[in-house]
Parts: structure tokens; C-alpha cells; sequence
């Protein structure tokens, strides 16, 4: 039986996403909790796989098991519980406390949370304050200098549309196909916050942060709002500034048809 | 010189506000960070005393220091920055990740920062969905049987205007003087989390955990949306359930004329 969840997790205390030894991940924490309710050995395949320190509130996960669990209550299911159900119960109840499987459902044999995603979507939150916030130092970059929204708004919509984003792949990445389709692009202040929010159908590796980190650059008045097309139209990884750090990205949501 | 100062802190690692032996308190720590930066031993007094794992969004503090702050620039100041503004800074530089001086600034001499204040806001956050939020897990209450929203708003509607919170009053408390008035006591959700806020002249020590102990119990059905204005006519604390948990309050901010 082939299982599909979605999942939640602080990525503070995790060396992200994919397996590796002597790190935790999210990968083995949630292989390690499955396989204990499930009795054997579980491994996951992910929509997204998030680097260290990133969060997700809606990562895709899918997993083959002997286990077959229904959605409906057998006769004599004293608890009154569907086996899915408690299944998601219990399964909650053997993960940190940094980690959540917010739901649990049955999936074609053939499902690839990965390759099947037809649109995927992120945020990035800034706390653009003189003072850090106590609340949101594990999920927000702290910016102290006073960011420009109209600048900020103006070079964040350059981005919708279709595009090749070699310039925002990561520096380490092997060159490869990088147009993307990017369905929204947008910053939302309330306040003190700041949050970029980005929807496409896929992205390259860094792409977020990259981006985020010449958002900033412009927000802060060190580079026009042009250079964020400047920067798209060179198709160059080397003219985009720093990464902005991985604690203020989140994955929120993957779609499929 | 006395100064005031305004303060937030997310109280999880903290046994409380109040400085006490062989735990770390938010006092304290605070106090340590102050002498550390204006070189001189100091003493802090706080609007409201919170209790372990509470957390502060607007707490308001009160100090004398030797140390003379300007709030102008002196001549000859290479860097441009007031001297409150550049001790604020430092201060947040000394002070651990979880807490923060959001502003100071000078005070009257006579000031109290507890006896002064007119008006005092509470929030209580509570995670109301079948899984838990890896987000939440420090700043809500998890609670897994669905909240009537109606209730609970009725409910909570019932403790606006004067009235003797004796009812709601610690169960270790002293009995004393009850009588509070509360200009806001009010439910606001939005998707699986329930917001109780609350604003009163003062509260009697753990009013707002115990009035959300009950607000719970009518939210689930155990009790009816009756049971709110019963038990606070009765003036009598062993008629309310058990206090909810520390770690859903926050301390929003302090009014002062």
C-alpha cells in the first residue's frame, strides 16, 4: 500500500531535510517515528527537500508499507477510531515535538510527491525592526536597517511570470535547466514583518534565498529596484548578492493535479 | 536617573518574572544585561509579575541607574547614534535571544511602573485542531476537541464591565480586594487558532489562565455558556476548573495616563 502525508516541522534543530549520518534530519526523524507505529521499515520520498534550518507548514511525503490501513472504522474498533486516524495519532505521538503529520491518506501506487507536484509555494519572513523579536528568531531574518516597501513591492513583481533563473540557483548548483514559472510573487508587510511570498511550478535549489537576499539589497536602498531585472536578464549565479539565511524560509504548500 | 523601558520575552526557558535562587528568571536576567552595559548594579521593577513559561509582548520596567542617558546626539559622537538609543542597543547585544528591550527611554523619578499602569492586555493562544503545531508548541495551548466558537464568544462576552473576579483568583492566593474591571474580554479565531483577549484595569494573579480553564471546558459541551456568569456570581475559586496552561498567555502591553 502506497501512503501519502503531509508534514510540518521547526527545521531549527534539523541538519534539513535529506538523510545523512550523524545529523539529524527530517527525513530520518519521520522514517524512525513511521516505522515504530508501523512495525517495519519505512523510507520517505518528499516533495521538497528543505536545507538545514528551513521550516515547513505543508512539505508532501509519500511511503510504501505492508501496514493496510483503512479510513473506516472496522466492526469491533472499540475506540471508535479509523485505523488512518490513529494511525496519524500515533504517529504524533512518537515525533518530537518539532515535527507534525497533519494528515494521512491513501495514494495511487505510482504517486511521486516530487515529480507529480504541479505548483509549489514558499515564505520568507523578514522582522524589519531595530530590535529582534524574541518570538520569531527561529523563523525570521532580522533586518534592523528600515526596508522600502514600494521598492521592495515594485522589484518582488518582476518576477511573475515565466523566466530563466539562473541567476538565483544556487552557487554550488550544477548548471542545468532553470525556467521556472512563477505564478505570484509578493511582499505583505504587517508591521514589523515582513513576508515575501512566492507560488511556482517548481524551483531551483536556493532560488528563495537568493532572491530574497537581492529583495533585501533593494529594500535597503543599496541597489535600484532594476537590478532585479538586471539580474534576471544576465542569467548569471555570480551577480545575485548573499543568500538570505535559511531560517525565515518555508515551505507552505505543494499542489498536484 | 530613572528610566523606563518596555520589554518582551518569550518565557519558556524562564522559572517567572521574579528574581529567585537557583533558577533563571527573567528579572534577573534582565538585570544582569543593565549592569553589564551601564557598569553598575541594577534593580528593575515590572508592571506585571508573570509566572513561569508566560510570555511578555509589552511587559514595562522600571530602573535607577547613576549612569546619565541622553536622548541627543553629544558633539563630537562619531557614530551618530543617541546615547539611549546606543544603550538600548547594547543592552540587546548582552541580552540571550529570548528576550529583548523593545525601547527605553527617561521616567519621572517617581514612577512605578506596577502601581502607575491604568490599563493592562493579556492574550491567551489556543492550538485547537486534531495535530498539534510544531509552530505553537511554545506559545499555545494544544487543545484537540473542536472549540464552539459561539460559545466560547458568548462565554467570554459575560466578564466585560465591572465585576468580583473572586472566583478566578490563584488557588494559593490571599484572598484580598477582587473587584477588576474589564473593558475587553473577547474570542477572535483564525483557522485552528483561538485568540482569548482580555484588558482590565488589573488581574488578580492567575485570572486570565483560570478564566481560560473554564472558557475551554464551555467551548467543548462539558459545560454550558451559563456556567461562566454562574461561577463568577458565585465568588468562590473552587468552582472553576483547573487553570489552563502558562505557556498559551502572553502579556500584549501596559496603559499608563
Amino acid at each position: 500500500m502506497r501512503y501519502r502525508a503531509v508534514v510540518a516541522y521547526d527545521g531549527t534543530a534539523y541538519q534539513g531535510w535529506q538523510a545523512q549520518k550523524g545529523a539529524p534530519t527530517v527525513q530520518q526523524t519521520i522514517e524512525a517515528a513511521l516505522a515504530t507505529v508501523l512495525r517495519e521499515p519505512i523510507r520517505i520520498a518528499a516533495a521538497g527537500r528543505t536545507d538545514a534550518g528551513v521550516h515547513a507548514r505543508g512539505q508532501v511525503i509519500a511511503f510504501d508499507a505492508i501496514a493496510a490501513l483503512s479510513a473506516t472504522c472496522e466492526p469491533g474498533d472499540a475506540r471508535g477510531i479509523a485505523p488512518l486516524a490513529r494511525a496519524l495519532r500515533s504517529v504524533n505521538g512518537v515525533l518530537p515535538e518539532d515535527v507534525a503529520l497533519l494528515s494521512l491518506s491513501h495514494a495511487a501506487a505510482d504517486f511521486d510527491p516530487r515529480r507529480d507536484a504541479i505548483q509549489r509555494a514558499y515564505r520568507y519572513r523578514i522582522w524589519n525592526a531595530e530590535v529582534r523579536s524574541p518570538f520569531e528568531r527561529r523563523s525570521a531574518w532580522h533586518v534592523r536597517e528600515p526596508l522600502d516597501d514600494h521598492a521592495l513591492i515594485t522589484a518582488a513583481e518582476q518576477l511573475a511570470g515565466e523566466h530563466d533563473f539562473a541567476s538565483f540557483q544556487g552557487a554550488d548548483d550544477v548548471p542545468r535547466a532553470s525556467v521556472r514559472r512563477v505564478q505570484r510573487s509578493a511582499i505583505v508587510r504587517d508591521g514589523a514583518l515582513v513576508v515575501y511570498a512566492i507560488e511556482a511550478n517548481s524551483f531551483a535549489r536556493h532560488m528563495v534565498r537568493n532572491i530574497v537576499g537581492l529583495l533585501v539589497e533593494i529594500g535597503r536602498g543599496r541597489l535600484p529596484v532594476a537590478a532585479m531585472a538586471d539580474v534576471l536578464a544576465a542569467r548569471d549565479r555570480r551577480l545575485a548578492p548573499a543568500p538570505a539565511p535559511p531560517h525565515g524560509l518555508c515551505l507552505e504548500w505543494v499542489r498536484y493535479p
